[in-house]
């Protein structure tokens, strides 16, 4: 099974995801209806007159994306993503129609679960961006295999 | 324009959602495939055999329902919620098919910007439910406009 374990991981290393994602006016519509049914999301008139000038996409459909950008990446190679919780999770800038968004991973900790050999925990710096541009930043904390008991 | 300010929100203050949302298999499919595209989430073989022994929602998923759920309630009356990030986010329990989920937000924290007078920040302990138990926690830290600068 194809997919990588905790000793594949180093502290430091960066992985770039293969793909990008555009923010279409039609994704970031269906997105906010069935998700986020905000205005500011959905009716370009009200959005005209917010701070932010116009529609934007929901936090949580760029936050969908960017798991969508890891998964189909070579950062697990396969291996199940399997979240225990998040830290530091900030929205920098927001994100619009026309917005090609990539993901970027740093390996922030790589550590051997204490009661269970057969498995550790990752800790990723996860980055969102735009045009090499930060837009989003959190720190996954994920379940991964063990290549085996020490 | 309805919508709470931030002298609305009283710390200690708990707010229920108003609706629940089922979580059919179409729904978990339908995002898994768009945003998560994971086994765990899509294969019902593959699925059977991990940890969870069966098809479990995207954590994605659940997390965007909570959304809807909150901006749905009258949590906020309708005012803009301007995410600006999340803390201490936990994945406690696996959501699955036939699951209905709920939101609670307890407010932690309500405290003016310094630098703007006109807005505040409000920081809501935001809790996923499904029959009464919790599967899913998070901070969440959202700008709120204040009635009248002071």
């Amino acid at each position: 099974m194809a997919g990588k374990f905790l000793e594949d991981f180093e502290v430091g290393e960066v992985i770039d995801s293969l793909e990008e994602y555009e923010m279409t006016p039609d994704r970031i519509a269906a997105f906010a209806t069935e998700f986020d049914p905000q205005p500011i999301h959905l009716d370009p008139a009200v959005a005209a007159e917010s701070m932010f000038g116009g529609i934007i996409a929901s936090g949580w459909h760029s936050l969908s994306v960017t798991m969508r950008l890891m998964v189909r990446s070579n950062i697990f190679d396969g291996a199940p993503v399997v979240g225990v919780g998040i830290q530091n999770l900030r929205y920098l800038k927001p994100v619009r129609a026309g917005d090609r968004l990539r993901a970027r991973g740093e390996v922030l900790e790589a550590r051997p679960s204490g009661p269970q050999p057969d498995r550790g925990y990752l800790v990723l710096r996860v980055t969102t961006l735009r045009d090499g541009e930060d837009v989003l930043t959190q720190d996954w904390t994920v379940l991964v295999p063990r290549r085996r008991a020490r």
